[in-house]
Parts: structure tokens; sequence; C-alpha cells
């Protein structure tokens, strides 16, 4: 794919004037990375087709993802986050955009809240894992015990800015890098999961429970 | 994204010894344009959620993508192609894969048998659009009919080896490119459907109907 075609996809995926565009573009001014629009729309899509009722975010940042799940399905959302900065504005955004009753914020590292998730026995219809990079894997298998049986495991950011496909291999995030790739390798031959790996955004990778 | 991406995610999607290996070694031999790896397992990851019991497809080819809907579903399918030796030869695969009790080949022009399928007012779940490039936008006006509520448009080669976006735009090819545009912007400003323009393979459009 070539630039061309990365901004002809842009700005056809981009909406002017969606509530969520003062999000958008505090995010654009304060550096915070959020999801594409591309990746946006498909989770909406995704979300239209699958109705889910119980929604599992790790990784509020600003909280615009956990807003777009609200204002584009009818569940109740957990969203995780660590920074509590970026929870506190969340919080706030939540509640200006009038979501209280339906988005619940737990402030608090991913892997903890998964192990109390775990243990609670509670499960989700869509979990979206948009958290530290080189937790993915870890992330997902705990998230394996707290999936519903044709649920949808979304996760973003896959090819961190061409990491994995060794675009940018300097060494200070090898690591990440290496960890990503096994996440990748694990989930692809994951046979309870139907997976695909997509150039999407900065890389998604979406796996659906297969009916056990 | 890069040629290493692009690479990366091909290899990550790919499958050997699938039971549609000798289809896809037979398609590459004879250069015979199939759906790509990362734009099948996205296709199995939609058909694992949305379960449709119908299936239209315009654009056969060689029977590759019908096949493996049948696999990866239990809906009955329709495919429609307009050329009759790639006919004959997804006919021959369907029957030696066993498939023909959920496969229907229909021979004939895309256009005319949607016309037919609209005035019989029959419905379907999920439609795959991959034949005529320059005639997008009127394949979906009339899928529009014969969409169910919560079913699935899903086009294939959107970005037309970058065309849409200019890269190639050499002059026989312009009217299919500006055609490939309306038909975007036509379906992107459509609120009947949520949509999205995905990067993926060659570039995929998905929209689902939002129920009435």
């Amino acid at each position: 794919m070539t630039n061309n075609v990365v901004n002809y996809v842009k700005k056809a995926n981009y909406r002017e004037n969606s509530p969520l565009s003062s999000l958008r573009d505090f995010a654009m001014k304060h550096d915070v990375p959020i999801v594409s629009d591309e990746v946006i729309n498909l989770l909406n899509v995704l979300l239209s087709v699958s109705a889910p009722k119980t929604i599992l975010e790790l990784g509020s940042a600003i909280g615009y993802s956990a807003i777009n799940f609200a204002m584009n399905s009818e569940a109740c959302i957990t969203t995780v986050e660590l920074d509590e900065g970026a929870a506190n504005i969340a919080i706030k955004n939540i509640g200006d955009l009038g979501y209280c009753d339906r988005i619940t914020l737990v402030k608090g590292d991913a892997d903890t809240v998964l192990d109390d998730l775990v243990s609670s026995g509670k499960k989700y219809d869509f979990i979206f894992i948009d958290a530290a990079k080189g937790q993915y894997l870890n992330y997902f298998k705990k998230c394996e015990y707290i999936i519903n049986d044709g649920g949808i495991i979304f996760c973003d950011n896959i090819l961190y800015k061409g990491l994995v496909s060794g675009v940018r291999s300097v060494r200070r995030n090898k690591t990440i890098a290496y960890r990503m790739k096994d996440f990748v390798d694990y989930v692809m031959e994951n046979t309870d999961f139907k997976t695909t790996l997509l150039q999407s955004g900065d890389g998604v990778l979406i796996s659906t429970k297969v009916d056990g």
C-alpha cells in the first residue's frame, strides 16, 4: 500500500461533526494516540453485527473508544486504565457525554484486573485490547477464560508502526517486536478461534471464539 | 504500509494444507485472481460472528470463495459467474469438494441476475461482491433491496491495485477509478448502513444494514 492509498482510506473513513469530534481534536492536539477512523468504523460494523451485551476494554486512554462503544451498541462497558491522568480525563469525558450509566472505568493495571475477572467468573461478549504492547500474549491468554463462545477479541496496534515486520527494529523496541510476533503466532495457530490479521490502521487482529 | 508489513501480514494469514490449497495453487498457476488469505480470514471471522443462512456471491471465478463460504458457514450459497469457462471450472470444483447441495452456480450477468432477484423478493444475509469493477455502485443499489436487516454486504478489490487513490491513473482505467470513487462515496454516506473501507488485501468495503 502506498501513501496515496493510505490517505485515501483515511479520508474516506473520516466523518466530520461526529459527537466524538471534540475528543478526536483533543487527542490530536495533545498527542494522545487514539483508534484510527478506519478501525473505529470496522469496530462499529462488528458491534452492529454481533450486538454485544458486555464489553471489556484494556486501555481507556481518554475514553474515546469506550464512548464510541457506548454510542454504537447497547452494551455495558468496563474500561481499564493504568495512567491516573488519562483515567481522570476519560471519566470526565464519559460524564460529559452522558454515558456514566453504561461505562465503568477501573483504574489499575490491565494484568491485575484480568486476574480478578478470571477469578470472578465474569464473561464478556467483546474484548478490545489496546494496552501495554509487550503484554498482548499474556492479556490474550487470560482473555481466553473470560470471552463468551461466539465472542470477539479485537486487538489494536499489532503492527506497531512496522515493528513486527522489522521495518523499525531499533534495539530498544526489539523486545516488544519479538513479543508481538510470538503473540501473533500464538493466536493465528489457536484453533479455538477464527482469526485475521489486517493491515488496517496500525494493524489489527480480530479473533472470534468458535462455539465450543 | 511498507512491503515488509504487507509481506508479514500475508505470511501470518497463510495456512498450508487447507482443503482449498489445490484451488489456490491452480489460481496462482493460471493467473486467476482469487481472494487474498487476509480477506478470506476476515470473511471467515464475519461468517462465524453473523452465521448467515443465505449468501449471494457476484463473481464466482473458479469457485474458491464460494467453497470457502460453504466450509465456514451452514449457509445456502448462490454464486453468479458470467464467464462460461470459469463457471465450468467452478462447478467441477464445487462437485469435487462435495458442496453441490449447498452451492448453486448461476451462469449469467450479475446485473441481470440481480434484477431477477429484486423481482423475486428473495433476500440474503450476506452478499459478496467481486464482479465487474465498473459496476459496483449499480450492484450495490440493487443489493440494497435484497439484503436482510442486519445483513452484510462485503465488496472486494475496492482500491483496485491503487487505482482509486490515483496511483495508477492510466487513461484506460480512469473510468473504472472514477466510478469506484463514486461508489465508495455513495456507500460511506449511506445512513442505512454502517460501513468501513479497509486497506486489507486489495481494499475491501464492509457494510452492515442497520436494523430498520
